[in-house]
């Protein structure tokens, strides 16, 4: 997001032209939520993003920024895809609506941005807004507000992305409480997804990768009939994490 | 690859600090291939890579080496990752070992690197060495060399990449001839994934993607009975590949 080339952050030195952007997602109210900024004095957002020190790596840049904005540093991670254009955005027109935050002068002529996107858990983040920005608040994703830069198609690359994963991967572990229902996971798959799945299809898939532990106890109030809890089997969501998938093939 | 400051190419300003490395795939003999350079007056091997100028996306950055070093352009690209550690090789060893090819004072003192990777037509591919090196070949998958730099690390990166590709979106349009068997095929697949795979199966699920059309003809001067050629459903090939898959749930 800050494409300058002012070096904040107690004079550290940067890397020239590149900076980061992070898509935090997190699930709520069987939605599907993302963490943006509002720009100070503006009704602008964006997503959070910063700046790569010399001395850091850029997974340790993207952490650092996610700490920075959620209070937590233990979080699913996945650097998505790096977006470099010679001309990613329409710069004299952001330059012009930042000016009262940003010196104009001090803007890259071109910068080259890594996008990371994280899977937190809603209940433990405090949204923390960054020295340029009034605010730091949780969207839906269904209501997401016009967004600067182009920090719309990296949006849509990101969810992309945390779609295919889905298909070759465990997901959930960050976004899911401890014990959750069948019905509870499913509803995050299909937060994710965008659409209606099949209910019989998709527990049977997710017991046949033996991801999930049945728990003796049932969610008590609720209606009609009491669903059973499940966990993780932490060592087996590691084992499939790791394999890396299941394979059309 | 050249991580200097030396502007290279025609005095045309360079983004610090970021270089790209490629992954050449080709497939022949039933075997998966990469394009290897050698650096000059060493027996030392790398992946191909180059700059990125000021002027050019990473897009064309990595368009314009594939070019260099293949002599074709029509390519099938893909930016897997990007490679960040603050060390992320033995730098005082490289400059060593490759201080009669670059001045040891040019290295940037840490560089940034955007993998691609590209799948090629073997038989259409001229390998063209670069100014830094003596040859550049294709070489076998499962007998390549020790790779300067982390580029095993790129490799193995890019071929999980490659892999997981093949789980949600049609390959081969730029791997296989124009014409060719459904065994031909399942040893692509074999190749990439590096294991065998049960071939009903196989032939079930490609029949059912729509993505390959059987023709009329057999292929000839096969001992045995003359297996059907096939060839792409270039439509249905580019809708699923847009679709992007082919999701688990």
């Amino acid at each position: 997001m800050l494409e300058t080339t002012s070096k904040e952050s107690e004079g550290l030195e940067l890397i020239p032209q590149l900076t980061l952007d992070c898509v935090i997602f997190g699930f709520h109210d069987n939605a599907l939520k993302i963490l943006l900024l509002k720009w100070k004095g503006t009704d602008l957002w964006s997503l959070p993003g910063g700046v790569i020190r010399q001395d850091e790596s850029l997974d340790e840049a993207a952490i650092r920024v996610l700490k920075e904005r959620t209070g937590i540093d233990k979080i699913f991670l996945r650097q998505f895809h790096t977006f470099g254009k010679v001309q990613r955005y329409d710069k004299t027109s952001i330059q012009e609506q930042l000016a009262h935050v940003i010196d104009p002068k001090l803007w890259y002529k071109r910068a080259i941005s890594i996008g990371y996107y994280a899977l937190v858990d809603y209940e433990e983040v405090f949204p923390n807004p960054d020295q340029l920005s009034d605010e730091c608040t949780w969207w839906d994703l269904v209501e997401i507000p016009k967004l600067l830069f182009d920090h719309e198609e990296i949006l849509e690359k990101a969810l992309r992305s945390l779609r295919l994963e889905l298909s070759f991967q465990p997901i959930g572990l960050n976004l899911l409480p401890e014990k959750f229902t069948m019905p509870d996971m499913m509803r995050m798959y299909e937060a994710i997804l965008g659409k209606k799945i099949d209910p019989r299809n998709f527990q049977k898939k997710i017991l046949n990768s033996g991801i999930v532990v049945k728990l003796k106890e049932v969610k008590r109030g609720v209606a009609h009939k009491s669903p059973f809890l499940y966990k993780f089997d932490r060592k087996r969501y590691e084992e499939v994490l790791k394999e890396g998938g299941l394979f059309f093939i």
